[in-house]
């Protein structure tokens, strides 16, 4: 039995954990207790579901000052963020819970039998059901709100699956802290054994992907750790969906009348969203497009001055250390770029990093500067005509998030900018920063290649959606039928006949 | 230039076409003028992009007897059930044109800006989106409804995607005369250049799948075809969706009291459903479970009766007739079965097959005699307890369908049925039979792997859905905004802070 260790990236210690690696014969038990769950959890009832989930939130909250002490070691992120997380991820639970009675989800819809213009149609219904165990990768950056307790396992089991997360094996302890919180409330509640599980270490992460009860996989992490884990879907005799979440440089355009409207306010914002968190967001803005000119300047000035200035930041661990260390490297060797701020302070113990600036002219922009690097750094690209913002954008690859910071005076460059960056991104945000993602109905966490590998969303009410699928049912008894789609049921929107007919 | 060859199935003779095998240069710019049309196509008004559905529609219909002359000679599928097809195609258009008008399927959400349990959230609004240029591969056994005027394209073109056709080998004429049709309805409604393409040949099918501007795949065809494909994706720098519909043996279950009550009628219903097209159906009932006792024998026997007295039908082309003859001689090895009905009558020309029926005991269900037969042929296995009917459908691979005939004295034992069969398959059918996919809201047509290897359908209004992405506006600006994420816009369905709101 191998015990994993933990690590305090504030100081570099490391010390045994008493939590063992999970071998292939558990990991195994696990997925099977998880697929007997599902026997019963997936007929279970709607409102006693989103019970569940707000007492899983209750859960959490109840530990949430334990939990955050645990994890501020594990992580460094530091207890206002940490308890801002935990509450963050009960709020996320607790609107799962609502969207679940609400019932909108089911994309209930009825076609009577009747005469069509092509001949005489059966009686067909159509409902979502959930699919089966679902297997969490918890990320490092987030060790609540996408990790044991995150949006992945809330969504999946607002559907109706078992969920079994695999631990990241940067917070072990914080991991399976939040589990037993979670475990013990959902058995309080009723949920069957094997509801929720959990797998520690890389190869029962493996063993996990590759189990055949297996029936779909989140996932928030790197691009090669998710290439890697959809090889293993491939080599599956069933391939499953795999919802990955793997890299993002978050481009933020500042256009010439913003920067001279604002330089000083955007050089703090940006400052603030491309430090938060040390820069391990998934939505930190790595790329921002600055006009040439006086008012350009002062914003990079803004900038530099604040990354001199700034503190180095704890990293989550010594990989991403490592490979921050390197990116930086890399990404100044290729960009002939001027680099204000820097490495580590080698006088710090622990993982660290200070605020790094890197500049370069737009004409410079290729793909060897278009390097996610995970940490506080953002390359500022100058432009002198928008129209370079658009040649620039076509080397960078596709993120989560584009960011325009205009002015009212520049109506058709913001609807212009707009059509550029919308085809790259899941989010567009003005005048503000894409770090901070609102967890809400209209929420949309994703985007094409390598942002995600998805059409889906991994934040807000329709992240339900990955875990379900449809099935119909054709001139049905009505004894064999889920009641939402019975005819005398009223309880959630439906489309009856091709017309959305409202709850009531 | 290699001229592509075209057979009819009824005499087996093959004769020079005038179209030409798509090298990869004429690829590419096929695809490139779709990326090109993505531009314009991608931000068509809504009621603009209806009506060129509808103007595809009447163009299909005005040139039906044409298209059907054409299709008959190239697949043998009769005059009646071809011209049938082009009825449901253009149906099909129109359904898809009145839900482009209806608007609900843009899944508009608007959270305003305000105060939350965590904090003060931004103003967050959603939508759906196209993603680009979609490739469609037309298959073998729908000349018209799952090819080039098909499900996929119109639910490509519905979403704002241009699409580029892989006509099917079996059919090249047909696709040819199909889609002038279409491209010259499509450009006198205004539609962009680019915004249908069609390439020729396997390797062009390749090249398609390969080409980086392509931004989605729809396939109907076999197992070995899609794995083929998934592969290449696989290789793409950037994997896109891939929406395979590929293999599905459809078990239809009869309980013992229908057995008891409708012997006959179930006989002449499963014949008529297990030949309809010769067996070439992905909804062909394939296996099906038939009571041991009177009632059953003389299900089988009605069965056994009727397959021996139909002449052979005509299969679609040669490696289908082949392979059919391969697969029969495997099953009847592999099951110990009783066989009645048989091979093709030798002394007939062209690809043909009669109609065979399959015998063997619940007990000798295994994985080797559940393979698809791709023709007129079931297997019947008999049972006694229906338990045991539970423990074969684990051996069978899943399905896009499964069937269940029982009696109102049944209730639970269909209930029981349903449970058991439902994690199976995407459509459940009661008292009919599969084939015959009816298109309408409410419908799906998929089903866990290898019935397809998506979460989606492929038929119904919801197929739209696999060509758009969501995308969220984070405090945009009104003028960015697309006109149904206005406040003051009230055409559409949406969900405005939770609530959800009918047009109006």
């Amino acid at each position: 039995m191998t015990l994993l260790t933990t690590t305090d990236p504030r100081s570099g210690e490391t010390r045994d954990t008493t939590i063992a690696e999970t071998d292939d014969a558990a990991v195994d038990g696990i997925v099977r207790a998880a697929a007997s769950a599902f026997e019963i959890f997936r007929s279970s009832d709607r409102a006693w579901r989103a019970g569940l989930l707000d007492a899983l939130a209750d859960a959490l909250e109840a530990q949430r000052d334990d939990l955050v002490a645990i994890a501020d070691r594990e992580t460094g992120l530091g207890v206002p963020r940490l308890t801002g997380e935990v509450g963050r991820s009960a709020f996320q639970l607790r609107l799962f819970a609502e969207a679940v009675r609400e019932g909108g989800y089911l994309e209930a819809a009825i076609d009577h039998a009747g005469e069509t213009p092509i001949g005489p149609g059966p009686d067909i219904r159509r409902i979502l059901v959930p699919i089966g165990p679902v297997g969490v990768f918890g990320s490092s950056n987030f060790p609540f709100a996408f990790s044991v307790a995150g949006g992945d396992v809330a969504s999946a089991l607002a559907a109706g699956n078992p969920v079994v997360i695999k631990a990241h094996g940067s917070h072990p302890e914080t991991s399976a802290a939040t589990f037993a919180a979670l475990d013990r409330a959902a058995r309080a509640h009723g949920a069957p054994d094997g509801t929720l599980g959990i797998v520690y270490g890389l190869d029962a992460g493996r063993a996990l992907v590759s189990a055949p009860e297996l029936r779909a996989v989140g996932f928030t992490g790197s691009l090669s750790g998710g290439r890697a884990l959809l090889r293993l879907i491939e080599q599956r005799d069933d391939p499953i969906p795999f919802y990955g979440e793997l890299s993002s440089l978050n481009p933020l355009i500042v256009t010439p009348d913003a920067a001279a409207a604002r330089a000083d306010a955007i050089a703090e914002g940006l400052f603030g969203s491309f430090t938060l968190g040390s820069g391990q967001f998934c939505t930190k803005p790595g790329f921002a497009f600055v006009p040439l000119g006086p008012a350009g300047d002062a914003l990079v000035a803004g900038l530099v001055d604040r990354a001199e200035a700034a503190p180095a930041g704890v990293l989550l661990n010594e990989r991403i250390a490592e490979s921050f260390g390197q990116i930086r490297a890399r990404l100044v060797e290729a960009g002939r770029a001027r680099i204000a701020g820097g490495g580590a302070d080698a006088a710090e113990p622990g993982f660290r990093a200070t605020p790094t600036v890197l500049e370069l002219d737009v004409a410079d922009v290729t793909a060897e500067v278009a390097e996610e690097a995970f940490g506080p750094l953002v390359v500022v690209a100058r432009y002198s005509d928008t129209e370079d913002i658009a040649r620039a954008l076509a080397a960078l690859p596709d993120s989560l998030t584009a960011t325009i910071h205009s002015q009212p005076t520049e109506e058709p460059l913001t609807q212009r900018l707009t059509r550029v960056v919308l085809p790259r991104v899941g989010r567009v945000v003005y005048n503000g920063y894409p770090t901070g993602v609102r967890v809400a109905w209209a929420q949309h966490h994703g985007g094409p290649w390598p942002a995600t590998n998805t059409l889906h969303t991994s934040v807000g009410v329709t992240a339900i959606r990955r875990f379900l699928r449809p099935v119909a049912f054709q001139d049905a008894p009505s004894h064999v039928l889920p009641e939402e789609l019975r005819d005398d049921y009223r309880g959630i929107p439906r489309r009856v006949d091709g017309v959305l007919v409202l709850a009531g």
